[in-house]
């Protein structure tokens, strides 16, 4: 048994604003004092992380001046230096401020989606400075409280519009960059626009430059909807679109809960990285997730210690079932592997597929059993360490 | 006030499957007798609908002999003619019998996909006889209970190859049929694939044919996964696949409840029937409910054409809400209108758009209200009848 | 048709804490200025409000001096007899401050219990010299996120001291004031203890002064459990514990919404005025509700007025349901009388009930239908002002 | 590490509904064929459980004649007594044959209700007879799919004589035998009553022998409210009412999976087990569950004995990670103990406490840490085994 402990080649990264999470919530005030992003990237260095992501706001505050925001780039661009960490990701602030309060792509007003886009593009430079590969966005706005208030059709043309607009920016400048659309259900507006896995891949097929735009799905906002991670994963990576991941708790359908990864639904947990290291994703693994306002800033680290602890321990699990001939012999007995064999014969005639369902024996097959709870078994027995 | 009479013009189809259903429910035997289909078809008629659809085997059980199906088929044919109605939709059971207990397009054994492939193109043949111009795909039993049982990846692998197989077959019998594809979180597998209209439109973006397929949404469905089914709709036009809609009733996230049109969440109802009747909408407004298990046969009668009846209530009042000229205003006030205006000028430069966002003053901006509440208090009043 | 404008008759209060709300939610900062107290209660008597209703900091800033203390209540007791309003509830703020970020009541630390209990017991006193009948215990922050991290019989027994205490404290100070116990399932905690109407009315039961508590049940927190508001406030008259009440709105199970009252689920609001009324609920119509952040204060105004104007409509439309002779047929035809009935006869001999069982014709009985629909339906064409 | 083999000692039961399940649900017929109760018996018993339970029709078919009704108790009684299996429990149908489709003790239809209760007393002869100690009452049809069907109050009055009816016959015949009510939200009815374990204690507070009736939880029907088990199972407990309890898993907020135990949430189903083990609950661990309909009956008998050792599992880590020093330490650190201390003292003057609050340092109490995130990690690495 291995002692778990995280190295850079993990690629575990944090954003900035998960760690620096005050606590202010809908009904109390902050709890933690604000925590300098310095400190940020060296603790997560010691611990184990390979980098940090950021909105700009989390580094720059909203409207500071040139020199100030060029200090506080310097003095984070130093400490990534001294501590090897990177920023493969980074991301905007489009719902903090009031101007965003309907919106920022898709708010009514056009001054206030001009300053959205700006406001990207911007931040899409310090990105592109700072080598990040991927550029996250998450329209934590984009939505509405009152289907009187919206037109879910403009609103998508605007919507399509401004993520148009930003991949025409990244090819006139010639950066190295693909964005990633982050769905969430709702919260914090009553349904938000790309709800789900599959709304924002369906969204992306309808784009000026569908190559340069994927997904960065998470944990917690799928499971608000009540679907299935690892099956909205698994279509994400099916449509070659998985290009960055959130990783987080979230116990069912409720308020954003951003438990640290691990926390809610292991087994589901265990499910979701067996698929990213069998699929061999190999971008970032992000931990997006708010330590409880219980803890003090021993409880942040400790926090984001077991994020990472944690999916070490369902990688090294999940190899140990993959490898058990028992569970080999389980899939054999559920006929899995029969499943990537073509149904259709090559060039067979549909003619006569069609008329020889005239003679099959659906009570006979009905018959065979499928062998699941076994194979569902071995992997809890393998989650719990007791094979 | 109208009398919300309907008529023929109404476009209102119904599954045969819906006024014929028995009752048998988790807990619970039939408490209704078999309803003959000619019956079904002849009230629906006397009751001012178009036109009724059916799977395979709500016309013909599973393993009739070719003779008996023929007989079913013409008195059915029969009825259809003496009173006017039509099947707009035809779709395939293959959720009922044993043999589709996990799956048929993606049941890991190959001899039951192929079945289920054979079976429906089979049923295609008949669907093409009678006219229909909509075929429907619900894979109901196309999912998993435990992560452990499946391969979504090679699942939805198989399952583009079984819609890619009925659109050969389609365009090689030269028919002039089209795939809708119904989306399901969950409910009778613990997941079923392509979860939400977003996975499903997702998907079809992977066809061979992707222009012959489009989505039969559900009132229902989408609500079981909490998200609001006018933003699902919304998305399926915007990207031209709303191909027909089962419309129903269902009271937020539990078991899949089937209730008469309106019978739940009515200002979202209203909001739905107002999006189909302003985008032009001009497929079938089809009703996929159950008539509650406390009914006898006359409460089966009352419960379709209330379907019907609010139906035309959401449709009045939609158009006079529209008409009212202090929506228009409170809309105006809204600045919804500017939504529909392009965020960029014409061949604006993008560097200054960004350095533009500098200057923006956010304060300010974010001072304007939106008027919602207003516009959505005004959208109940005529929901209520009390403008 | 009435013109639903509200009266201090109709006793509509609100909180300071909803019109008073500036808009922070877990991501975005406070999108409309401070409401001075007094600017609510002038404006909310202007819309036709009987009272309004407050935590210790919503007039009272945490830690305020005695003198500053006194000058706010002084100014607010002025405004309360200049517009003729009344404050007939009261609360404590047990959940902005840090201080309560792990409970109150409930809390693991034993100082932080007694200054919950003692800042509650200061407000009880000025909650009896404003006149309040009824004070009300949230324990929003009273719950965990970990099963590990509480001990929920030992919790509940703290919960109970501290109820126990302020019974005593009221009875010894002679104030004529009941408690009123609000549950949520969840949000801000992973879980709140006395998660339903259910929960908290068991808990009562275990008190040391029963009747001096019952309920202040909210429409959104029994929503976010997808359980039937109706049937929860019907079981809490039933057991004499609606002492209180929230009205507001919510779209099924996610975060919080407190939408206005009506905007959400209509027939479910219907329904329950419709209870309300005939059940001679005669305490205040409270209204716990957030207008939207889209909204700038003229939308506050507008928000508040509709939550008593939808009341009012609900009321109108709820009378002349029950007066509807159709109504009433469908109501006999149903046998809903039927269930007022005791099921046995008086000294009736349980042998023979049991052995009469034998002889029942079930099969027969089972045919009987409900009609339902019909009776549905009718209360639908009353919501939609259609008969 | 144990084996995790059952024996009699860990009072393992099972319904014979449960292995006997032949999956007929809402979308398809029955995929495995009857299962003997001899049968049953006698593999659970080989497998280690120590009882079964049943409904009377899962022994009994409904309006089975008296002479084959008492060949069908016989050699059930002879393959318990040849097995040394008990049966601890029994309950009523009151669901499946459609006369209860509106209900059975609240149908509105006396003669229903009357059927119900005498069906019940029969069955409660049976009971006593075989030894049971517990009767569950599941009401899984007393509810409505609109408010306009019903009278809660009424309904409750009605449910509250049926169970009072229950007690007195008990009484007079003198049996050694209590009640246990069995909550659950929803499905089959749109609503049910007694949705949760609360709305169940605060029920059984006004019936007419509160101490002859408890609870029977289930974990499925709390989680189908998102409510957490744990609490609910603690709160019964800590009321006196923990008189049983279903054990079986479900994926959140969805209709009724009654998947194998612990194959859902695996740390809620650590702590449950800790619960009920760390409280000293003597009652049978009964599962509730269904195999799912991809197994055949050897898949049966694996999901059946995965319950067990899952329990076993859960059982063994609990006493692991309570023994654990770490985890003491952490605890005291979280002074998870301190809440076990009065919050007053003896006899503490209730003004004094008031006014104490006045000079208390929140600032400063509020910068203690609970350290919560160390301690459930704590807990996920003894269910991990990886301590």
């Amino acid at each position: 048994m291995s002692n778990f402990q995280p190295t850079k080649a993990d690629k575990f990264t944090f954003g900035l604003w998960t760690v620096g999470w005050q606590g202010v919530d809908p009904f109390g005030t902050f709890i933690r004092p604000p925590l300098d992003p310095v400190e940020a990237v060296t603790r997560l260095a010691e611990l184990g992380a390979a980098g940090v992501t950021f909105h700009d706001n989390d580094l720059i505050p909203f409207g500071a001046e040139p020199p100030e925001r060029q200090r506080l780039i310097d003095r984070f661009r130093t400490a990534l230096e001294e501590t090897g960490m990177t920023t493969p990701m980074v991301t905007t602030n489009l719902f903090y401020h009031p101007v965003f309060k309907d919106g920022a792509f898709t708010s009514n007003d056009r001054d206030i989606r001009r300053f959205a886009v700006g406001k990207t593009l911007r931040n899409i430079d310090l990105a592109a400075s700072l080598g990040a590969k991927t550029y996250v966005c998450w329209g934590g706005r984009e939505g509405a409280e009152s289907d009187a208030a919206t037109d879910v059709r403009v609103a998508l043309d605007r919507y399509k519009e401004a993520i148009d607009t930003l991949c025409r920016y990244i090819r006139e400048q010639g950066y190295d960059l693909k964005l990633a659309l982050e769905p969430k259900p709702n919260e914090p507006r009553g349904d938000i626009f790309l709800a789900t896995v599959g709304h924002a891949l369906a969204f992306i097929n309808q784009l000026e430059f569908p190559d340069m735009v994927g997904l960065n799905p998470e944990v917690g906002h799928e499971t608000m909807a009540g679907l299935n991670f690892v099956h909205g994963v698994a279509q994400a990576l099916w449509s070659g679109k998985l290009f960055h991941i959130d990783l987080n708790g979230q116990h069912g359908i409720k308020f954003d809960q951003d438990l640290r990864f691990g926390a809610a639904d292991q087994k589901g947990a265990f499910f979701l990285v067996d698929l990213l290291e069998s699929a061999g994703y190999d971008g970032p693994r992000h931990f997006d997730f708010k330590p409880p306002r219980t803890e003090d800033i021993d409880g942040v680290w400790e926090s984001a210690a077991g994020c990472m602890r944690n999916y070490l321990v369902f990688k090294e699990k999940a190899a140990a079932f993959r490898a058990d001939p028992a569970v080999q012999e389980a899939i054999a007995a559920s006929r899995l592997p029969e499943l990537a064999v073509s149904t259709l014969d090559p060039g067979e005639s549909l003619t006569a597929l069609r008329d020889d369902a005239l003679s099959f024996d659906a009570d006979k097959a009905a018959e065979r059993g499928m062998h699941y709870e076994r194979l569902d078994q071995l992997a809890l027995d393998h989650l719990f360490g007791i094979r």
